[in-house]
């Protein structure tokens, strides 16, 4: 129920603009609660990979005094993954085009992962 | 003399914004090459979390279809932290305040990735 209801959100995320290519919600431990990912690409993957980053991230963020971690963006030559704290034990990881409009996906990214928060 | 020039390029760029709280480039193995920091900042800290960062965002960037990794963006409560590839074998890291410009940012410091790859 809670799952369908994440699945919910993310599509409407990936809806909200053509630069997303696919969402998921995980734990802080790497687990996937829900995903909204094209064909081919590996849930497992993308949750073992964001809670990694996030925990480097928490790391880096205390060592360089940037307070607690709010978010990571990752820019490739390929596109972004940017991995938002959705609540305390949740992230909400996005993946997006090169040439996606940064400010648009954030304030997109940021509504979604307040609405899931909300529901955890 | 390298290390003179590279300080001069660090130095303009922290007086491009005042946003800017301090910057270093270091070389992709964790050696810092130059840094202009403030009191209190640990060079070694700095070129440490760098150096982890960039090794995890590399594969990130890989394992999930994102191309050749250029840049590593951390948000914290407190402020930003920026890596940005200056050619293939140093990064330049930036430390900004929370309410930084990123826009901004991004520009000044792309720029001064270019000079310093040049450098190189």
């Amino acid at each position: 129920m809670k799952a369908e209801l994440l699945t919910s959100v993310l599509t409407e995320l990936n809806g909200t603009s053509a630069d997303i290519e696919a969402s998921g919600v995980i734990s802080t431990d790497g687990l996937m609660m829900a995903a909204v990912l094209p064909s081919g690409m590996d849930e497992d993957r993308v949750g073992a990979m964001s809670a990694a980053m996030l925990s480097l991230g928490d790391r880096t963020a205390q060592e360089l005094n940037r307070g607690n971690l709010e978010q990571v963006l990752i820019k490739g030559r390929h596109g972004y993954v940017l991995m938002t704290y959705a609540g305390e034990e949740a992230v909400l990881t996005v993946l997006a085009k090169p040439n996606a409009k940064l400010g648009l996906i954030f304030l997109d990214v940021k509504r979604a992962a307040e609405s899931i928060a909300d529901m955890l």
